[in-house]
């Protein structure tokens, strides 16, 4: 089985046709993708100083590109993951200044003084991940997916922070094992990124930081020739999904609204009106990140309502 | 057990102060309160007019005002719901012009002609509810709860289409038989009001309408007194929550969350910028809807992480 | 000439049908009305403290209900502004905790330390006001015009701070004398408010504050019977104008911007789709506020390029 | 005078890093750059078809990267605009489907059926613009300014049609001729890109295309070393500005506001909350566009309230 390494130095910060290929898969191979944490695995301890590990643009390090064999501009990119294995033994989460979702931000700009930095180092063991020692709470289920995933637009490079049409740092916590992420193909090759491993996560991501992880995952790529999906979709044995990226965040819940309700449509033959006044019914929202580049949501439709044919 | 009527003529269309109320109850007395639909229980047949029949401001009628005895301003009201019954065996919905998450509206203008209007009558029987006899899906579950639930401002009067930090349009599904709500006391009695069965909905209440339906519900109130809450917030047995609401709808997940963590914090000990962190791998967000006059968003600390002390 | 006083304790705090009017004119009748300041003439010295002097929701008293004879819902009033004298030497602007452009806010709540407070009285003087004696700048000329001003609503009562459909806490310095205000009528004799007064503001009021005074203003009434208008609009001699306010800002600038061309197509002839290419060429536009409960944006269409018939 | 020419074919469709230089210049030289215009000046006739003529993302096509010697990473690139002379007898503005300020868009997604394409052909005569033979209003006057222009962001390659703390296209009239416009450098060279001239353009640019030209513009270029700023700045004889680029709509005016609170604090001494209050008192805002990848509005403080020193 093919295995692509993540080397510390050897990430990808943008997400475009710009990079060379680290490596090449066949659609049908199995793969493993090793992925370093968003901070470059650099950050061990509580004491360690965020503020001077991180550089911006140099955060959030991704594995790729890589090329898909058959992948051309009009098709789409059906990945499929099947494990996440974590390579360490914690997971790390932290309060980075002037950047979270309950702070002023470089966007939402405020005069007054920063929060402070802090690390904090969660412990992993047997699949349950420990907040911290001394506050006395439940342990947390090991829930891993990547924060990040994404194909290379056609002439844009985008930062590995930012989410979009072409997948990116969505954080949603359904690019998970078990279930198939649909990606646009741009480029020849489409040109795959994955990176930002999360041992778990809330939704919403609130103070801007998960339980971030190194990870080993085992990935199937497939190419559906001649197929164009207008942002994210992923299929799970529960839900048909769509992910829209947009600020305000309203846009991005209408992204996602709107092709879930035109893939209900295509593929389903639901009226589109009629697939909007039912998802009005039936849908179910996950509020993905509220602390992006890009707000993201996740618009579900559950399959038990898929009409019977 | 007293019982509060809902009449055709007799609904309340703003929350607010200057209504007489219309019953007096008791703090721990068990209540009857009816609520028509959000149409005034008006439509009865796929070919109504909405268009004639909905006449704004004249939508959303409430049951209330509610005198809530020795409730003054500083005190919470907390609102047990105990069942919600459906008075008819159909639920309502619509398409309304120029109204919804997916078309211009009065506030997102658009040149764009509008989206026709329609209405549909979903059935209920024996606790399922069919979307739609056209269309071969499985049945949609009797999860009821009220999209409208709120006090008075102590000087505003407010639509009944509108939430806030007085409760009001939330079109939140935690506001369901078995949960506690607490709202703000800002006059004396509190004034309650509560409309807008829902028999079911989904996530972001996509195309502005759910199953509409009138119902009787079964109701407790407590007064808790000298303390003051910055939005509406729920109890479950597997959640604590905080309901924001605004626009954009970031402001209103801002809103959600800093008054979770300002409970965690209070309540339960949590250091905010703690809470803040934890939350971020743990919480749980409900995106209650996309179409009212401002967003709500519920954001949900799971109790299992609560610290045992 | 009837003249219309204010006195602190008799401001109204809300723009709705429930208050008595403090008074009835006439169409075609000059009236002197007197306004307090935003905080009711408490303020006389840098020293005192904004944060005891304002407890919400008392703040920004308005002078009205005013009664204007004739008036019915369906009708537009149209405001002529003649003057406005101040009646004070000086104005007062303030920093106040979590309020302002720059800052957390009840909606855009951030869990960082709120910006202090801080109290600045401007002198005015011969036409000019001095923003501080301790910063050698110019003076500011004096130019007034009125924040707030509106109508009624048919049913809700709108705090005083707020802005909308029906005029109110818009900021916008166009409502100056010259000018001529185009506000709804909802109930019988419009109920006409007005207050805050501004001698002199920035665009947007980035702080939250202008330098508020107390006037007398002289004005005249027209009822313009059986004519509707979507939103404010003012009439100066170079510009048609319409003022939308709505959260996110891009919204209110989507309701100014329609109203306008709607008001361009019904009385200018110039269709719709022209007028909207047409906006896109020589519209100005002026940020109102960034600070209030719904922020306001004027669109503005110069009267040279209205078509000469 | 070194001329650096533009042709079809040969314009750059992304702000970044990844293409070769076209030109080298040194500071103080004057230079002559061509730029097309924003559809390849492909546009001859109001029968052309807007939707056959645009292909994303290849719309927008910059002159450059232009290579500025001696600027490195941390200094400040000023681009000073002495003149802009349109090279063709007529400008182009268009209504595209699915873009603009009124409608639906690949953000805000609608159901409704797109607004019709459309082109308008401008005569240009003697500094004046026609704007239609067939509405008979003023002619407009010729003031032409660049809607895009921008320096290479470090590893991101930028959309030539998105606005940024990079420049880019902010389509703010206060980068015409007589101005001096302040962009950051991020790379060796800093990587210069304009294009998108416009011979006249509505504030907030309100059906997303101005009065489209190509152009022969005279710069000069300086670099300022070891000088970094946050967001674009412009200079003009009248006012110091700041432009803010970002969605919702008060983000962009909150990054505009901040930076020149900035920068009267950096360069003039007052106070960053002394300038806040001041700014509230006397600055001007101009909405440059509603209708890009973000919105951009530009904070303005009159020079002649900056101290007298």
């Amino acid at each position: 089985m093919q295995e692509i390494t993540a080397e510390p130095g050897q990430g990808a910060y943008v997400i475009g046709p710009y990079n060379e290929p680290v490596a090449t898969v066949t659609p049908g191979e199995k793969v493993v993708i090793e992925t370093m944490d968003a901070f470059e695995n650099r950050i061990t301890s509580p004491d360690d100083d965020i503020t001077q590990i991180i550089t911006l643009p140099f955060v959030n390090p991704l594995t790729g590109p890589i090329y898909v064999e058959g992948a051309e501009k009009g098709d789409t990119l059906a990945v499929t993951i099947h494990d996440i294995e974590v390579t360490r033994n914690y997971g790390v989460s932290a309060l980075i200044p002037d950047f979270g979702g309950l702070c002023g931000t470089v966007f939402t700009r405020t005069l007054q003084p920063a929060l402070p930095a802090k690390v904090m180092i969660h412990p992993i063991n047997d699949g349950h991940i420990t907040f911290s020692e001394d506050l006395p709470i439940a342990a947390i289920p090991y829930e891993p997916f990547y924060g990040t995933i994404g194909t290379a637009p056609e002439i844009e490079a985008i930062s590995s922070l930012a989410p979009g049409f072409h997948g990116g740092n969505m954080d949603a916590a359904d690019v998970c094992p078990g279930n198939t992420v649909f990606l646009p193909v741009n480029v020849p090759g489409a040109l795959f990124h994955v990176g930002d491993g999360h041992a778990a996560q809330g939704d919403a991501e609130v103070c801007g930081v998960a339980t971030e992880i190194p990870t080993r995952g085992t990935f199937t790529f497939e190419v559906i020739k001649g197929s164009v999906i207008g942002t994210p979709r992923v299929d799970s044995d529960e839900f048909i999904m769509a992910i829209g990226s947009a600020r305000p965040m309203e846009d991005a819940a209408r992204i996602a609204f709107y092709e879930l309700i035109m893939w209900l449509e295509a593929d389903y033959g639901i009226d589109r009106l009629v697939a909007y006044q039912l998802c009005s019914q039936v849908a179910r929202v996950r509020l993905a990140n509220m602390v992006d580049i890009l707000y993201s949501v996740v618009a579900k439709f559950p399959k038990k309502y898929l009409p019977t044919r």
